[in-house]
C-alpha cells in the first residue's frame, strides 16, 4: 500500500543552508507526514476489523441456519434432540476452540503439523491476530461441527456426541486448518519447503478444510452407526423419511445462504487493501465479485437441481431444490475468490450432479445422511476443491489477455489466500508468504 | 469533497531561490500529498463497499422475510409451493439479473428505454460499478419479485410462476428500474432533455419503481387468475382464509423490518461523503436520519392499523398490524432519505388508512390477494409516490429558514439521488447529474 | 487522537528571511494539511456510523429473537397475544422514545434526574448526538420492553400491557439510563459531584439499565398478576406448563444471541479510536474482545446448565440449555468491555447457578414467569452488575503488571464506558468526563 514517506534528511538537503533552520523545517514537515500515516494505520484496523466482525456474525447466523435446516429435516419426534446438539456445537465449541482450538490451528511459531501457542487466547491480541479474528476462525470451526451433526441425526446417544462435537472443534478441525491455513503448514502454500513439492494447496473459503472435515466426519459417522431403522426395508429398498417442516428446511437453507456471506467475502480478513492505491480496482472489488460468484453457483445449482429433480421424480420438491442450492455454496468456498462469474454458474451446474450422482450412490449402498450433508458437504467440497486445476488453466488463458505489469501489481495481500493450486515461481510472495491472484477489471473505464 | 491539492510549482515559487532546490523541495513535499490523496480514495472504496455489502446482504434477508411471510399466510397445503416459488425468485433472479437484467438497467451509454451493455458483467468493474453495486441491485430485483408471489399464491402454476418471475426480474423490472434510475432514463431527474419537462422523477429507494412494479404485476396477476376457490361464496360474501401460522407471519414480518435497513439507509450506495469536510453532518447523518424515518412510518401506521381495525372488527389482530406495518415501510420508501422524523410519521398513519381503504375496495369488487400485497405495495407505494408534491412544498417552506449558503454547501453526491421531484434549477447539478437535497441539522452546536 | 496540527507561524520561522514568501509557502502546506485532518474527520464519522448502524440493526433483531422465545414458550392458545405484544413493543416503543424517551435519557443540559432536551428530535442531530445514535438507544428501549413481556405472558390484558410497554420505553427506561449513561445522570461515574460519594456506577452495555429494569419490572408485573391458573396445583407443587414449540425457543434464543453481538460490542458506540496511533491495538480490538468474552460468558453459562440440570432433572434439556444460555449473555453485559476471556467464562458460569438457584426460589414462592425473565435478566443481571466490585480487584491486580505510561495511554474515550465502578482519582477523565480502563494486550511483538 503507497504511503506517504517523508525523509527529513532528503528534504534538509533540498531546502539547503539558505533556509533559516532547514532541518527543523523539514522534520517540522515530516512529522506530520508521520501523523497522517499512522492515522491510516489506524483508520485501516478500524475499517477492517468492522467488516471481519460484522462477517463474523453472519458466520455465526449459519449456526442458526443449521439448527433450523436440522430441525426441519428429520422427524419431529427427534427435533428436540437435534436442536440440542445444535446449540452445544456452538457453545461446547466455543470453549474449546477458546481453550485448545485456536492455539492447534493458528499458534504461531509452530512445526508444520500443529500450533502450540496462544492457549485460551494467551497473549492475545498480537501483531498478526486480533479478537476479532479469533471470533471469525470460531464461527468457522462451529460451522464444521455443525455440518456433520445433520448426517448422524435421529440415532446419535447424546453424550456421545458431545465427546465427538468438542473433539472436532477442539482438535481435529483445529489441526487440519493448521495445515493448509498457517504458514507454517505442511500443506500450505506459505511453506515453501512443504511436503507437496513446493508447492501447496490453498483452500480459500474452506471447501477442503470446513466442508470436507465437516462432510467427511459426518460420512464416517453415518457409515459406523448405519441407517435409521426403518430407511430401507427388508428387501432393501429405499424408504423416505421425510423432515417433519419444509418451513423450517427454507428457513435455515436461507439463513444458511445468508451465513454464506461472512463466510466466502469475510475470508479475505481485510477489505481496505487497494492493489494500487488511488484506483477503483481493490480488494473491495473482490470482495463483491466473491459476494456475486458465491451467489450465483447456488442459484445455478438450484435450477440444475430443480429440473433434474423433476425429470427423475416427476415433481418440484423444494427440499431437494434447498441441498442443491447449497451444494453449489459448499463447491463454489474453494474458489469463490478468484473464479469469473460465469465458472461460478458452472461450477453450481456442475454440483447440482455431483449431488445428485452421490445420493443415487448413497441410496445403492445403503447409506443414510438424514441431511444429505456428507454427499453435499463432502461431495460438493471435494468437487470444488478438485475442479482447481480445471479453473487454474481457465484462469491462466484469461491471464494472457492482460499485461504482465498489471500482474505483478495485482498482488493480494490477504492473510489466507486464494487459488486452490499456486506455484511459487509464478509471483514475488507477499509478506505471508501466501500468494493469491487477483482477476483484472476488464476495463479501466 | 476537500482534498489535498498540492501544486508543486506553485510551491516552488514561494520558496524563490535562495533554497537550494525548490522546484525539488516543491515536489517532494507534493508527492506526499498525492499519495496521502490517494489513500484516502482507497478508504472510501473499502468504507462504502463494506456499507453496500452489508446492506445489500440485509435487503438478501428480506427474500427470507418474503418467504417466512408467505408461508404463513397462505393454508398449510400450499407452504411448500409458495416458499418453492420464494426460492426460486431467488435463484432464477440471481442468474436473469446477472445474464440481462444488469444490463438492461445500468448498462452504459443507453437510450431512455433500455440500456444495453454489461450483460454478464462484461467489462465489469468499471469506475461506474462494482461488483458490491450488482450484488445490491439484484437484491432489489428479487425483492420486486418476491412481492407478486404473495398476490397470486395458492392458485398459480408452478411453471407459469418460473416463467413470470424470471421475466420480471430478467426483463421488467430492470427495464423500469433504467427508466427512473439510469441517468439515461427517460424520466430520470439525471435526464436534463428528458421527456417530463425537463424535471424529473426520483424515486429514492423504490417506492415506485421496486413496490409499484411488484405490486401491480401482483394486481394484474391476481385479477387476470381470479380469487381462490371459496374467498367469495355463493352470495359473494368475502370469507376470510387464514393463514395456518401467524408465528411465521410474525417472523417473516420482523425478518422484512431488519432487511428494510438495507433497502432504505442502504440506498444512498455511499457513506463516506462528507456535505462540508470536518462537520460532523454528513452523509453518515443522512443514512441514520433515513433508518429513523423507515422505523417511525413503519411504527405509526403499526399502531393506526391496530386501533383502526380494532373499532371496525372489534378485536386485536397481530396478522393485520404486520400488514398495516408493511404498509408503512412500502410508503415512506421514495421519500425516506429526505423527509423529516415528524412527516414519516404522518406519512405511516396515512399509509395504514390507504391500505385498510384499498382492502375494503378490493373485497367490494372480489379481489383477492392472499397476502394483500398488491393494496400493500402497489397502493402504499403509490402513497408514498405521490405524497412527493406535499412534502415538496413542507420541504421548500422548512429550507426558508436556512441560509443560500448552506443550501448550496448541502449539495449531495450520491448515485441515486433522493427527493420525488426536483427542478433542475434549484441547485447546481452533481457530477452525476441527479441532485438531492439534504435537510439541514436544527442546530450546528 | 494524534492529528496533524501544523503551524504555520512556526514553519514560516524556519523558512526564515531567505525563502521569497516564508508565510506563504508555510501557510500553503499548513492548508494542506487542515484538509487531510478535515478528512480524517469525515473518515471517522462514516466509520463509526457504519459500525454504529449496523449494531443498531443487530439489536433491533433481538426483538425478533424475544417474539420466537416467546411464541415457542408459551403454550400454542396464547402465541397470537404474545407476538402482537413484542410486534408493539416495537412500534408504540418507537413512537414514544421518539418524542418523549431518548429526550428524558440524553437531552442536554439536564439535571441528574432526568432530561429535557431533544424532544421528537428536536435540534438534532447536533455535535453530540446523530441519528445512528438514536436508532441505536431505541433499539435498547425496546429491548427492555421485550424482556417484560415474557414475564406476564399468558394472562395480562392487551390493553394493559400496551399502556406498560408505553410507558416503560417513554418513560422508566429513559429515566433510568438518564441516571446512569447520560454525563449529568445523578448516578453516573461523569458527573463527578454526584450522589454516590464522588464515585459513580458505569454499566457498560446495559446488565443494570435494560436488564434489571425490563427483568424487575417483569418481577413485579408477575408477582401482582399472580401465577398463571393451573401453575401450582391444590397442594401449591409445581406443575410445568411447557411452551408449544422447542424450535421456536431454539430459533429465538441464536436470534438473541445474534443480536447481541450488536448490543455489547456495539455498545463502544465508536471505532475508529485508536489508543496509541499507529499501534494494533485499539478500540477495534476492546470491541473485538466484548464480542469474544460475550460469546464466552454464554457458551460457560450453557454448559453449566446442561450438567447441572441433568444431574438434577435426570434428562438433558434443550430449553434449560437456551436459557441459561441468555442468563450468561445478561451477566457480562455490564462488564464485557473489561473482563479477560477467562473472567468471562467464570461469570457465565457463575450466572448459570444463579439463575438455576433462582429458579428454584421461585418455584418455592410461587412465582410464575413463563420465560424465567426475571430470573434470568433480573437475575443474572444482578449478578453482572454486583460482580463488578470482584472483577475490579482482579482487575486492579492485573494492573500491576504493566507500566503507569502505558495505563495512561490507555484512556478510552468511548461516549459511556466501561468498568462497574470506578474512582475518580485514578486517571485523567477525558472530555466526556467517563472513564474506562482498557486491559493492555499481553504481547506487543
Amino acid at each position: 500500500m503507497a504511503s506517504p514517506t517523508c525523509s527529513a534528511d532528503q528534504l534538509a538537503q533540498l531546502f539547503g543552508a539558505n533556509t533559516t533552520d532547514a532541518a527543523g523545517a523539514a522534520s517540522f514537515i515530516c512529522d506530520q507526514f508521520t501523523a497522517v500515516s499512522d492515522r491510516f494505520t489506524d483508520t485501516a484496523y478500524a475499517v477492517d476489523s468492522t467488516y471481519l466482525l460484522f462477517s463474523a456474525y453472519l458466520v455465526f447466523a449459519m449456526q442458526l441456519g443449521f439448527a433450523m435446516l436440522c430441525a426441519g429435516s428429520v422427524r419431529a419426534k427427534n427435533t428436540m434432540n437435534i436442536m440440542l446438539t445444535n446449540v452445544l456445537d456452538a457453545a461446547a465449541g466455543g470453549l474449546f476452540y477458546y481453550v485448545f482450538g485456536f492455539a492447534f490451528a493458528f499458534g504461531s511459531p509452530s512445526n508444520g503439523f500443529i500450533g502450540r501457542h496462544n492457549f485460551a487466547l494467551h497473549k492475545m491480541p498480537s501483531a498478526l491476530f486480533d479478537y476479532s479474528y479469533f471470533l471469525y476462525q470460531w464461527a468457522f470451526a462451529i460451522a464444521a461441527a455443525g455440518i456433520t451433526s445433520g448426517s448422524i441425526a435421529e440415532r446419535t446417544q447424546f453424550v456421545a456426541y458431545l465427546i465427538y462435537s468438542s473433539f472436532l472443534t477442539g482438535f481435529v478441525y483445529p489441526v487440519v486448518s493448521h495445515w493448509f491455513w498457517s504458514p507454517d503448514g505442511w500443506a500450505s502454500a506459505g511453506n515453501t519447503g512443504n511436503l507437496l513439492f513446493g508447492s501447496g494447496v490453498i483452500d480459500f473459503a474452506g471447501s477442503g478444510v470446513v466442508h470436507m472435515v465437516g462432510g467427511f466426519a459426518g460420512l464416517y459417522g453415518a457409515l459406523i452407526e448405519g441407517p435409521r431403522i426403518g430407511r430401507f426395508d427388508h428387501s432393501g429398498r429405499a424408504v423416505a423419511l421425510r423432515g417433519h417442516s419444509a418451513s423450517l428446511v427454507v428457513l435455515g437453507t436461507f439463513l444458511l445462504w445468508f451465513g454464506w456471506y461472512g463466510f466466502n467475502p469475510g475470508s479475505f480478513a481485510k477489505i481496505l487493501s487497494p492493489y494500487t492505491s488511488g484506483n477503483f480496482y481493490g480488494q473491495w472489488s473482490a470482495v463483491g465479485r466473491t459476494a456475486v460468484t458465491t451467489t450465483l453457483a447456488g442459484c445455478s445449482a438450484a435450477l440444475t437441481t430443480l429440473f433434474v429433480k423433476r425429470i427423475f421424480s416427476g415433481h418440484w420438491n423444494v427440499t431437494d431444490v434447498c441441498n442443491g442450492l447449497l451444494g453449489g455454496f459448499a463447491a463454489i468456498t474453494a474458489g469463490c475468490s478468484v473464479v469469473e462469474p460465469w465458472a461460478a454458474v458452472i461450477c453450481g451446474f456442475v454440483a447440482a450432479l455431483v449431488l445428485i450422482g452421490c445420493n443415487i450412490l448413497a441410496e445403492k449402498v445403503k447409506f443414510d445422511d438424514p441431511l444429505e450433508a456428507a454427499q453435499l458437504h463432502g461431495g460438493c467440497g471435494a468437487w470444488g476443491a478438485t475442479m482447481g486445476p480445471l479453473f487454474f488453466v481457465l484462469h491462466k488463458l484469461n491471464l494472457l489477455r492482460i499485461s504482465a505489469e498489471d500482474e505483478m501489481a495485482g498482488m493480494d495481500l490477504t492473510r489466507h489466500g486464494g487459488f486452490a493450486y499456486v506455484y511459487h515461481d509464478d509471483d514475488e510472495p507477499n509478506k505471508n508468504g501466501i500468494q493469491m491472484r487477483k482477476i483484472e477489471p476488464s476495463s479501466q473505464s
